[in-house]
């Protein structure tokens, strides 16, 4: 393991943090707000002295980045950006305690929108737009980040990359990493930048339309008000809807058609896998939610159905109902779709539309072999022939996934236990850890889209944290940084 | 598709059926019970007669079976063995409804025990020993039966005992499959007459002895009571309890202490974990459940704890206590052992504890290759090195596995839709396709152990049916039974 490296490298992220910190330092001083404009002053100061400090010191003679070192350095962004990020929160008195501060800062930046706090309403302007923004840098990848900005990263750097971005196959979109992290922000930014303009064509304040175009882009979640996005215009609404799923799709899409190749971009399988998915799911659940009388008609169920089909199946988590009180088949199918999530290459949580299509795929192929075992068939993705080891990963993947929700599910169950906190409840646990690990936010019963996460126990909060960045790096980087084998010295030193 | 050779082997079938129902009947005759001694005798009569026109009209020219017939005829068995079984309690009035009775039959050849009964107490003596004789014949397999008993079954036929046999690896005991099949059964019926007596001796009746003794030995749980066993004798509880974990340890271990080889009985891996994880489990839940103040002390909470694994890790379904009113904790860990079940090679049902080793083994090894991308280490198993075609295939059962709960779970969740009856509650729904799909019985909540199956409307009964079928078929043989390409003219007919 190369040590100055790994340390040098902190360095570099914590000036960029607090770079970032400008951003929401400067919103607190729009509002007039001490306790903000303090709080982000004292962090950008410390992070950026910090950082500053250990780049000197810690000069890596060899700046390799091999495999090893590549998903400590993913895991370790994320946890020093989560671990900086929420002291803001401590120190302005807006969330006391520092574990809440940081499950709410994991939840941003992994872009879960998850929350502990019981009174969103009461916190600064400054702080629910810090809250936002780490949506934002979050749903790119912060790495993707580091790529696009800084000179020196050369295309070996591609473990990081692989490591970060969602999906089963990372494709390089042009031959130079950089340009391909470059080219993925500038997507991103046009986007964004078009929901912002939209929100406000509705009458949305801008700040409002800030973070609520962040909280969308990076498929976060975090409200600022206690019922979520109920109470804004059906205008807004269907903006949003529209906005989640965009960010939801395969971003190979928007390559294609800013590069003008309309033909390949519509060839994109697991693009038109998803969005009949979603289709499907709202029909079905907005007639099944019709009869329950609370909607004035059709088009007011099409709308709650729509929103809460996309805000889950883009692992968003806004609301504009609470649908943990919609009938079971409703809910239930809200549940898979969470499991589900959107498309890789995109900026969503969840197992992603591609490795379902592979699972399927390679299902259909076994009982094709069981029937016909002599002869050889292979299947095909995205026009190409399907290989076994991609099969196979996507397959150790979903055990991986299966067996962490599990553990996950146990190990919360433990929260009521200890203390009197905390919720007794199948629903609520089981739920809360399969919306932090997908990173979508809220989950049904007591941590339904109108409850949050405060009942739970420092030691829970801790754990759903690690569910969360699981989730987002798609579990590999968290388990190899904890491994001990990492950390031991190799005999095989210059492995890739 | 050798037809023939198909309708010929139901007709066999038909005829053991009809001897086995002499059994109840003999017991409705001793209880004085005409309805029943009627239905018995008229289904019997059926049944013998059908199958040997049947064995009469459809004489097959060639009786070799391959991988295809293996597969329907073991799907077939189950259904035609649960369709006729269901005959008696509807003609009894028992039970009036056939979809019921079905349900009812179904669950109790898989061993499920999962009951449609609103009040089993009101139920005939002949109806309740079928009821629990059914267990008894699905727990070691109809067709290892039905080899064990025919003559003319060549070694070849091992695809239909691979069909029916839990578990990843079929190991054939003695180089016959036939002394196989019947070595099987000698331990099996060694086995159940221990516990009957052991029952006997703590003053249960023999009626009593009988019924919970098939019950344990399928792993099933039909009880006969409202309560299950929760009226019985500490002592009867007990040994209970001891017995549903020797009927979820693999029978391998049986073969070789009646073999005297003890060595051997201690080296399989597959057993200790097992029983590690069962003892874990008490303890934990043991300690859980104290606290509620429910149980006069340490004792009484350990005798449940005990009882509750045992009757969930082994997928019998009995109960003593209402574990769906215990803490969270405690349910999870339930819920978790649901999903596991106990060992390859017994009555059991779930995903197997083999299996989960295995997975856990190849996601160690997926760890390690990404640590070590150019070292090859191979993971070992029981002794011998686990090839990759076995790690493939249980990797590819886990998805389908996950799958079949996923979708069996949104159909079952349609239940509500329709009609005013059933239950709108993710907890009953979800944990009713898990106890379902893993032959247990009581779920949680609206299906919970002091609960029942009634009052979902009869389209979900039939999916629940057909759960319990793909459940303790491990899934493909009732696949493939409605795959329409196994039904297809094959150019490659002699297909193995």
């Amino acid at each position: 393991m190369n040590y100055s490296l790994i340390v040098y490298f902190i360095g570099r992220l914590m000036r960029i943090e607090a770079i970032l910190l400008s951003l929401p330092l400067v919103v607190s001083m729009l509002f007039k707000e001490n306790a903000g404009v303090f709080a982000f002053a004292v962090v950008m100061a410390f992070a950026f002295i910090m950082g500053q400090a250990l780049m000197l010191i810690f000069k890596p003679e060899d700046k390799t980045i091999y495999a090893r070192e590549g998903f400590v350095m993913v895991a370790l962004s994320w946890l020093v950006f989560s671990s900086i990020g929420a002291l803001p929160f401590v120190i302005s008195g807006d969330i006391p305690h520092y574990v809440d501060a940081f499950f709410e800062t994991v939840s941003g930046f992994t872009t879960t929108g998850a929350s502990i706090l019981e009174d969103v309403e009461a916190m600064s302007k400054g702080m629910l737009f810090w809250r936002s923004f780490t949506h934002w840098v979050g749903g790119m990848g912060i790495l993707v980040f580091v790529v696009a900005l800084l000179p020196g990263v050369s295309d070996r750097s591609i473990h990081i990359l692989k490591a970060e971005m969602p999906g089963p196959i990372m494709g390089k979109l042009v031959p130079k990493l950089k340009d391909t992290a470059k080219l993925l922000y500038l997507i991103y930014i046009i986007l964004t930048v078009l929901e912002i303009i939209l929100l406000l064509c509705g009458g949305m304040s801008v700040f409002d339309s800030l973070v609520h175009s962040f909280g969308t882009a990076g498929t976060g979640g975090f409200g600022i008000k206690a019922d979520s996005l109920a109470s804004y215009s059906p205008y807004s609404q269907w903006v949003i809807t529209l906005f989640m799923l965009v960010f939801g799709l395969n971003f190979n899409v928007y390559y294609f058609v800013l590069f003008r190749k309309f033909k390949e971009a519509g060839k994109v399988n697991e693009a038109w896998v998803f969005l009949s998915i979603v289709l499907i799911s709202t029909i079905t659940i907005t007639l099944n939610i019709m009869p329950i009388g609370e909607y004035s008609g059709f088009g007011e169920a099409l709308r709650h159905g729509a929103f809460q089909v996309a805000t889950v199946v883009s692992t968003t988590g806004y609301a504009t109902a609470n649908f943990d009180a919609w009938p079971a088949l409703s809910k239930g199918i809200l549940l898979l779709l969470m499991f589900m999530g959107s498309c890789a290459n995109s900026t969503a949580g969840g197992l992603k539309v591609s490795r379902v299509i592979i699972l399927f795929k390679s299902m259909r192929s076994e009982v094709r072999k069981l029937l016909h075992p002599r002869s050889v068939t292979s299947e095909r993705y995205e026009g190409k022939p399907l290989d076994k080891s991609t099969i196979s990963s996507v397959k150790t993947y979903f055990a991986f996934y299966i067996m962490i929700i599990f553990i996950g599910f146990l190990v919360v169950s433990c929260d009521t236990w200890t203390a009197g906190s905390g919720f007794n409840s199948f629903e609520t646990n089981f739920s809360a850890v399969v919306a932090c690990f997908n990173n979508i936010g809220p989950g049904f019963a007591g941590v339904g889209p109108w409850e949050n996460f405060a009942g739970y126990n420092y030691f829970t909060k801790i754990i759903l944290s690690f569910m969360m960045l699981l989730g987002r790096l798609e579990i590999f980087p968290i388990i190899l940084f904890f491994a001990p084998a990492t950390w031991k010295h190799s005999k095989n030193k210059k492995m890739k």
